[in-house]
C-alpha cells in the first residue's frame, strides 16, 4: 500500500517534488552501507569479493530491478553511468545493422544521449549520421535507412511520453533496432520491455529508484540478441572468464558482456536498500497514484495560479510522472518556492518542473505545495532579489 | 612519519599484504560517508549538487591526487572505472596520431587494458593493430609505425617495473604517444608524470590509495595536449556547459572533457577520506619504506622457505611495491596462510603475491608474516583438504 513515506528520510516540513532528478534517502540505506563498510570491507578486505558476493551484485541487482521495467530474469545489468550504457547499447545496435548508417533520435532526448551518439560517430570515422527530428515527427522519419531509433521515453523537460510499443513496432517494421532510455520511466510509469520487444533499454537508478547521487546505471538487452553483441567497451569483468586472465577477450554470456570494470560496491549497497523498497509494490498502482497526484496538482495550479501555463501534455496517458509549467520568471519563482520548502526544479528557458513520486507523496503534500505555490505567485515573491541569482542545478 | 596504522580499520591479529589488490578501510571514511548520506543527500537532496560541491568533486579530488603521481594542478580527473579510462586515453591517443595504426603493448599488461584496446579496434572497423610483445622487447619494438605505446608500469603478477622515463623518451623519439597505466604504481612508487612527459596516465584508487571496492578511477592528460582531444566518450558532464543543455557537444576545458556521466558521490566521499591520509606524506619516504619492508620479507622467505622461488626482480629498483614467489602448490599454500591471518593472494599459474604498503605495515608485521609462512611451508599445511578448493579472487 502506498505511500511508504516512513521508508524514506525526508527533511521535516518539506514537500519534495524533485524525485525525478534525485530520489530521497531510503532509511535503511545507512545501516546497510555501514555494514558493507565495517563488516565487509573493513573485516573481510579483499575476501569481500567472494564472501560477500560483491562480484555477483551487478547481475543480482539487475534481477531485482527487472520486474520494475517488465524485463525477464538475467537480462538487466547494473554498472557505470547512463552515458556509458547509452554508448554500449548504441554501439551494439549499430553492430546489429552493419549495412545501415543512420541513428534516428529526437530533440526531446536528453543531451547526453545525443552527445554520446556524436562521440561514437566521431570515433567510428565513417559515414554514420545522427538524424534528430522533432518528437512528433519520429514515426514518419523511420524508414529502411535507419539502423537504430534511440529515444528517451519520457521527456526530461515536459514529461511528454512516447508510445513505446507503437514506435518500437514501427522501428521493427522498418528493420531497425530499438533503443529506449528509461531514465524518467523506470519506477515512474508501468513499462514492459519484454512485451515491447525493444532490443535495448538503459536507465539510471538515482531518480525514481532512489539509489542516491551517482548510483549505477542499468542496461537491458533482449535475450535473443544479447549473445550476438561484440562489445566495444570490452572490459575484463564482461569477459567469459575474468579470473583466467586470458590474453584475448571472449565476451561473457548474454548480458554479462555489458559489464566493464570493477563495480562500485558502496553505491551498489545503497542501490540494494533502495530496490528492496519495491518488493510488493505494483507498478500499475504506482502509476495510478502518480496520475491522481499529478492531476490534483494541475487542477490546483490552474485554478489558483493563472499566470502559469501547463507545458506538459494535458492527457495523463501522454505524460510520465512529472509536470512542467511555463512562467517568464520561472527561475526566481522556483527559488522562492524552494525557500518555502516545496522543492521542484527549473529548466531553461522558462520551465518550472515538478515530479510526482507516490512512494512518499500523498494528497496533503500536493495540497500544501499548491497553497505555497499560490502564495509565491499571488504575492510575487519571485521579485525578491535573493531569488534572482542564477545557480546551475542538475 | 610512517606508519600511520591508526588511520586504518584493520582486523585484529591480521597482517594484510594485499593492499595491492584492495586497500583497507580508512577510519574516518565511515564518519565522512555518514555525513554525506544523512546531512547532504538526506537533508539537501537535489541541492547537494550545489550546496555540497558534488559537481566539482571529481576535479577537486583530481587535484588532491595529483601530487601523488607528480601531476600538475588541473590535469587529473576522477570518475568511471579504470577500463573506461583506458578506453578514453587510448582513443584520444589514436586521435593524436591519425596517420598511424599500431597500438604497442606487452604481455605484462593487465588483461583489461588489452581487452579495451581490442574492443576499440573492433569498433573502429579499420586496419588498426594491437601488437603485444614481451616486456623486455618493448623498447626494440618502438618504431615510427607505432601510434601509441600503452603499458602498465608495474606488472600485476610479478611486480616487475618498467623504466617509465626511458620508455617514454623512446616513444617520443619515434613520434608516438605514451600512455601509462599506474594501477600498481599510484601510492606505491614515486612517479612524476609531469617530468616523464607522457601524454596520458590512468589508474585506480582502490589499491594503494585505499578508497574502497569500486572506487573511481583517474585519468591524467598532459596539459599541452588535453585541449586537442575530441573525446569519443563525449558525455554531458564533459561538455563545456552541461547545464545549458545544448544540442551539440562542445568539449569542456582541458581535462574536464574526460568527465562522462554523473559522478558516484558516495564513492567520492570515501575517496576524499582516503586521499586525506596522504597529506604530509612524502612519496620518496613511502617508497623507501616499501623497499625496506620488501627486502626484509624476501630475505626472511629465502632463508626460511627454500621451496619458494622469487618470481619478482631481485633488484628493488626494478620492482614496484609487491613481491611474488612461485610455488607449485601456491594456491593451497596461500589459503593456508590466509587461514592463519596473513593475507596475500594467488595468481595463475603458481604465484603467491604479497603487497607492501608502508602506510600500515612495519617490521613486526613482516617478521610475523615470515614466521607464519615458514610454518605453512615447513609443516606442509597446504596439504589440508580445506585449502585445496579453488575460488576466484580478484
Amino acid at each position: 500500500m502506498l505511500p511508504i513515506k516512513h521508508c524514506f528520510s525526508l527533511p521535516a516540513d518539506t514537500v519534495y517534488l524533485d524525485g525525478n532528478s534525485l530520489g530521497p534517502l531510503p532509511v535503511h540505506a545507512q545501516e546497510n552501507l555501514s555494514r558493507v563498510l565495517q563488516q565487509e570491507w573493513g573485516q573481510h578486505l579483499i575476501q569481500g569479493w567472494n564472501l560477500d558476493g560483491w562480484m555477483e551484485q551487478p547481475a543480482r541487482l539487475g534481477n531485482t530491478l527487472a520486474p520494475i521495467i517488465g524485463a525477464e530474469p538475467n537480462t538487466v545489468m547494473l554498472g557505470d553511468t547512463l552515458s556509458i550504457k547509452v554508448f554500449q547499447a548504441l554501439s551494439a545496435a549499430l553492430g546489429l545493422r552493419p549495412e545501415r548508417r543512420v541513428i534516428l533520435s529526437d530533440s526531446g532526448n536528453f543531451p547526453t544521449d545525443l552527445y554520446m551518439a556524436e562521440g561514437l560517430i566521431h570515433g567510428l570515422q565513417q559515414d554514420y549520421e545522427l538524424k534528430v527530428v522533432e518528437p512528433d515527427a519520429i514515426e514518419a522519419a523511420i524508414d529502411d535507412s535507419i539502423a537504430v531509433v534511440m529515444l528517451t521515453h519520457v521527456d526530461y523537460c515536459t514529461g511528454r511520453m512516447h508510445d513505446m510499443d507503437r514506435i518500437t513496432q514501427a522501428t521493427h517494421q522498418a528493420g531497425a533496432v530499438s533503443l529506449w532510455d528509461l531514465a524518467h520511466s523506470a519506477g515512474a510509469v508501468d513499462i514492459d520491455v519484454s512485451q515491447c520487444r525493444c532490443e535495448f533499454a538503459v536507465g539510471c537508478t538515482y531518480k525514481y529508484l532512489n539509489a542516491g547521487p551517482g548510483a549505477p546505471a542499468f542496461i537491458y538487452a533482449r535475450p535473443d540478441i544479447a549473445d550476438k553483441i561484440e562489445p566495444i567497451l570490452s572490459g575484463w569483468l564482461g569477459h567469459d572468464k575474468p579470473f583466467a586472465f586470458e590474453r584475448k577477450y571472449r565476451a561473457g554470456e548474454s548480458v554479462e558482456r555489458f559489464r566493464v570494470g570493477t563495480p562500485p560496491v558502496l553505491q551498489m549497497a545503497v542501490l540494494e536498500s533502495a530496490l528492496a523498497l519495491w518488493q510488493g509494490l505494483s507498478m500499475a498502482e504506482v502509476r495510478k497514484r502518480s496520475i491522481e497526484l499529478s492531476e490534483l496538482f494541475i487542477e490546483g495550479v490552474e485554478s489558483r495560479c493563472p499566470m502559469l501555463d501547463l507545458a506538459s501534455p494535458r492527457d495523463a496517458q501522454q505524460r510520465g510522472s512529472q509536470v512542467s509549467f511555463a512562467f517568464e520568471h520561472g527561475y526566481a519563482a522556483m527559488q522562492a518556492l524552494i525557500a518555502n520548502n516545496v522543492i521542484g526544479d527549473f529548466r531553461q528557458p522558462n520551465l518550472m518542473r515538478f515530479g510526482f513520486t507516490p512512494l512518499y507523496l500523498d494528497e496533503k503534500d500536493i495540497e500544501r505545495a499548491v497553497d505555497i505555490l499560490s502564495d509565491v505567485m499571488t504575492n510575487r515573491l519571485w521579485n525578491k532579489p535573493e531569488f534572482q541569482k542564477v545557480k546551475a542545478v542538475t
